[in-house]
């Protein structure tokens, strides 16, 4: 879901060939992970994303809203490496009589927050829906360490730093009509039947997915660990977990009964049609980190961390469902079981 | 021409505004001018531009040409600090089908000729056209200065360098029908009727529209002198002296005999019924440097410099036609008689 792919190319696939490409060229490389590290392996680190209208974001959504979550989602590639957002840059492509200054003044707003400059942006025209790509700086804090794919071992065990799938849930409720207003208030579609004890999740689901917070601190913190690998989950567990492993050149072994879901998640997703298993192995836009530590080593306090497996010989990456271990495949909620 | 605005903003007011408000932050702004510094000040200048189809280029043109395109417009950005260029990030966002990796490859090559890195790249879905973002980063050089808007002084003299208008030339070409192959090759439209001498002229304003060259090397060669003042012209001539007025607090008075122009540019633009003087001036997309030195200071030797005027006590910006001043105002070209 959340980095839909131009037809016949993934943005894996891009990446791997540009890095093949420039790994030629001789020079060391500074493509990353998620972000890439100034000069290679020096102290900044640096991402770009897109969140584009009526693919990442419902038509219609509040400027105000749409930058708050480009700035999440961004923030959320910086804590998956570890960083320190210091530098934002807006290029920002809008249909006449769009609202820039709404959404300026909201950016400026969420990145003073987070402790970010806006320095400068890029204003053009798309006729037809908004375009905006944000370019985010983060320093490596002093004493730690950059975090990478590239190293989890066979041994480590595997966390999640929040609950899965409740992002895609929310989406799936904004795709039948649901709504948010700048205040976080949210609006259920007049015809969506559930029970009224499943309110509360409803909501909570349309939050998430619309205004994700990223996991600054739990990436700083696992940057002080000696060793720990990790991604952000952006394009869903199965997806990404395959990336860390094979960025790792490992296998991993993830329990279904430990997957971490949100309050009254799976009842509401049932009530409105979804498996929510699909939505926390495949729904994507998550944004809670995906990372490994050494046996008898104990993730970071304070935050709302699950171990879900561990990592082993690769280069399988299976799920035990109640005593069943099959292939987990890196695919997306709509191409699981 | 470069850089539309959405309706009722334009991106100079929304830039001083964010100036404004991050200004009020009590930090130190590094927002700069064609680029940012940073940290504030620092060794690095941080640019973001975008190309869209249809509105900065005609729809349907060559991935391989909008690469070149796109790192060539923001390598001018970079000419206009002094820096050199390092590092380059990509933010795509392409309709199905769109040949992403074409596109990729020639900017990769592209930035290899310019010294530069392609160190990452975001890839999504925009249904209708392409949209492509780059962020470049360079280096300040060693023993060089930053070149800023607002380092102009009464007396000094005013440079640029190179011709102006035939981009915006070009550009109406483009527009009746004209193309351009990845090897160069021009084709102008059937029923475009000019004289066989000026077929040359005609060739060369497309391609100098379509694939504009950076004035990196200049720009290096000014961030040695002492004092100088420089921006890029990307929107005319006219808007772009205004910039640098208001930023340095001056006016200026500039000879229209001394504008330069390229061979037969006057004569081909009478042939299709455009005015001669109003793309020069405010055709935009020339991608030269606009600069000043003190006066009795040679410019840098080595690139096809002209003296187009002076720095005068501000803030009006004049015009010297035929021993006539008139009040120059900045507007693009379909403002200007």
């Amino acid at each position: 879901m959340a980095r839909p792919v131009v037809v016949g190319e993934s943005e894996d696939r891009l990446i791997g060939w540009l890095r093949r490409r420039e790994g030629r060229a001789g020079k060391p490389s500074p493509i990353g992970d998620d972000a890439a590290f100034l000069p290679p392996g020096g102290p900044w680190a640096i991402t770009v994303d897109s969140q584009i209208e009526g693919v990442h974001f419902p038509s219609g959504l509040d400027p105000a809203l749409v930058a708050r979550r480009l700035l999440s989602v961004n923030l959320s590639d910086l804590a998956a490496c570890g960083a320190r957002p210091a530098w934002a840059f807006l290029a920002l492509a809008a249909p006449p009589g769009f609202d820039a200054r709404r959404l300026f003044s909201s950016l400026a707003r969420a990145c003073r927050t987070a402790g970010v400059t806006l320095a400068g942006g890029d204003l053009a025209r798309n006729p037809e829906r908004l375009v905006a790509s944000l370019t985010l700086l983060g320093n490596r804090p002093v004493g730690g360490r950059w975090l990478r794919r590239s190293a989890a071992r066979v041994g480590d065990r595997l966390y999640v730093g929040g609950t899965l799938g409740e992002s895609a849930l929310g989406q799936r409720l904004l795709t039948r009509g649901a709504a948010m207003d700048i205040r976080r208030r949210v609006f259920l579609p007049g015809d969506l039947v559930i029970p009224n004890a499943l309110v509360p999740a409803a909501h909570r689901a349309i939050r998430r997915h619309l205004a994700p917070r990223a996991q600054l601190a739990l990436g700083v913190a696992l940057g002080r660990e000696r060793r720990a690998a990790a991604l952000d989950v952006s394009d869903g567990l199965a997806r990404d977990l395959h990336r860390l492993c094979a960025e790792s050149r490992v296998g991993a072994l993830i329990e279904e009964s430990a997957l971490p879901l949100a309050p009254r998640f799976a009842e509401l997703s049932r009530a409105v049609g979804e498996e929510p298993l699909a939505l926390a192995l495949g729904g994507g836009e998550d944004y809670v980190l995906l990372f490994t530590l050494p046996p008898r080593k104990a993730p970071p306090r304070d935050f709302p961390n699950a171990e879900i497996g561990r990592i082993t010989p690769g280069p399988a990456v299976r799920i035990n469902q109640g005593g069943v271990s099959r292939e987990l495949l890196p695919l997306g909620w709509d191409h699981l079981e």
